[in-house]
């Protein structure tokens, strides 16, 4: 079977599909867990899956570091790694290793950098970078990029989308075919509509299975990350799945299907979990708050997780503040609970020619 | 139905029984997972149950600072608060008054502290103790008494001890009498066996549903605690359950059954787990044992725990280098469950007749 994208159904740019990779099929739109180290952190497999989610995230610069790449390649990939039997995506490391790094030397060649655990020195290059990605045995694998902060100039966002193109054709080269694994591009280009233009058709040209919008997600907002992708959606092919990296909020999710993005991701569902945070189809609630000490309710009472199923808002309200583990791994499966409902409701909605109804009424919630 | 302790079946000085209370039967020899503040920390209540506990601790002196026993009688006692049907025992927070919180004044009318969390004052009576584990719920209550490191001289101890059984007297009044509900009275006298011997009279003469042997398990390491444990189980009564409090270690609790106990409770295999140590049938290892990087065999391949039954020790090595909190909470669950498969294979072999065999073969595991 090969990787493929079938484009079912669109109410205006909202789009309902189907990703067929090799370890299974994802509806979309989807929201992709984040298992950073190989873990979604403070969840069972089992229970991510029970979530409804049908793909997670590994980040190839947080396991290429620990455990390795060859540990993992070793037991067979990341799947066999950590027990998880659907489809994975793995980023490409390039995000990361701007963010987190201490860098070295950046060059078209590649990035020289020392790991922010122990300072030891690495050197990824694109092709570097998707020989990773292949030993970790990824459905999808990510182009190697180069990510700018916002704001960045006109002239700072051209060089590293040029070489973002240049970084692209080489990942794109590098990758291995192999039946029902996939490579997506990676449009750059900041907020500057004729860079993410140029971006586009680069990557259009070179032929990718899927086409990620980078860039955005960091720290410009809700409304210029709108407006960037009221445009920048056109730009990609229709028959490819579009997938808007990092992102995000519910409200930032939805706003986005809206303009016709197909696949998400984001730490947010659990790392706001670790804190005390829950997204209840109210809105969302800080657990720590005073007023659920003595709240009997569930969090959300139309939740199937287990902390809805079995626990009030006073008991999570206890856990958090005696900060014991338990309340972290039950509000970080809520989240993903509501995360894989929410978008279980975005397609159904399209599904049902509604999407734009629902979108109104959620808007009401927020 | 009567609180009640059926004795089954003896190989020597090791018992077979069952203990029924309100909340359900317990088989014992029993482990009790310790859930200080309403949680087994790390566990969710699904797979304690799974692991085959029919019983759990709660803590009453972490409970009544947080969130405060009122607060858990208003949402119908510690079994609803935390959403766990099976029975309950409750400690009377002599032990953590002494060892946690900065004593201020204790008299025989009671014990003035501080709490270790914020500094407020509390002044805990037996009588108080008695009425806040009857607002959890507990289906067994612990009398309040006065537990004395070790070691500590003979006047210490004495002085404790007698204090302790004027405590009990009062507990034993506060207590009130609710079908399937018992209270258990507390031996002291630390290391001198006249003390026992009067402690262990005494108790008798006020009458419980069981007894437990406090005052071990503090420093004075296995042998010592044997030695105790030789006399002291034969002055309680046959026919009432005996609780070791505070114990311990595969080694310890096996050579305790062999005097007599049939009851323990101890923080090591969730504290344990958390550190990155796991009990296995050829032993204890430590997962983070850079030996264990490329192990892919599980924990233990005799156990159905979620760890042994979907990962191997290198994803659980990597997990814990990490610190991720999915380690914590496997390596948690598991040690629970090879404590409970140990008292599964501790009573089938006392059913079986055949328990000094079972525990010589246990010694060569060590």
């Amino acid at each position: 079977m090969n990787f493929s994208f079938n484009l079912k159904k669109s109410n205006n740019k909202a789009r309902l599909g189907e990703v067929n990779c090799a370890h299974g099929k994802i509806q979309t739109p989807a929201f992709m867990p984040v298992g950073t180290c190989a873990t979604v952190k403070a969840i069972k497999t089992r229970d991510i899956k029970d979530s409804g989610a049908e793909i997670i995230l590994g980040n190839t610069y947080h396991l290429m570091l620990r455990p390795g790449a060859d540990l993992i390649a070793d037991f067979g990939g990341l799947h066999k790694f950590m027990n998880w039997d659907l489809p994975i995506l793995t980023d490409s490391g390039g995000f990361q290793v701007m963010s987190l790094s201490k860098i070295r030397k950046i060059s078209d060649e590649g990035v020289e950098f020392s790991s922010h655990i122990d300072g030891s020195k690495y050197f990824v290059t694109p092709e570097e970078s998707i020989i990773i990605q292949n030993k970790l045995g990824s459905d999808i694998t990510m182009i190697f990029d180069e990510c700018v902060a916002y704001p960045a100039t006109y002239e700072t966002s051209k060089k590293a989308m040029q070489r973002s193109i240049l970084w692209a054709k080489r990942s794109r080269e590098a990758f291995v075919e192999r039946e029902g694994y996939g490579i997506f591009g990676i449009m750059q280009g900041s907020t500057f509509q004729d860079l993410r233009e140029i971006s586009a058709q680069e990557l259009v040209k070179i032929g990718f299975d899927g086409y990620a919008i980078g860039g955005l997600a960091v720290g410009e907002g809700q409304d210029i990350m709108f407006k960037v992708l009221d445009y920048a959606c056109d730009l990609l092919p229709a028959n490819k799945p579009r997938y808007l990296m990092g992102v995000g909020k519910p409200s930032d999710i939805i706003g986005a299907v809206a303009r016709g993005i197909d696949m998400f991701d984001c730490v947010m569902p659990t790392r706001s979990g670790r804190t005390g945070q829950a997204f209840v189809r109210s809105g969302v609630i800080n657990i720590r708050n005073a007023k659920y000490r003595t709240d009997s309710k569930p969090l959300d009472d139309q939740c199937l997780c287990c902390a809805c199923q079995n626990h009030s808002r006073a008991y999570l309200h206890h856990l958090v503040k005696t900060n014991e583990i338990l309340g972290a791994m039950l509000l970080s499966e809520h989240n993903i609970f509501y995360y894989q409902d929410l978008m279980k409701d975005i397609r159904s909605s399209i599904a049902q020619d509604n999407f734009d109804h629902f979108y109104q009424k959620f808007l009401k919630t927020q």
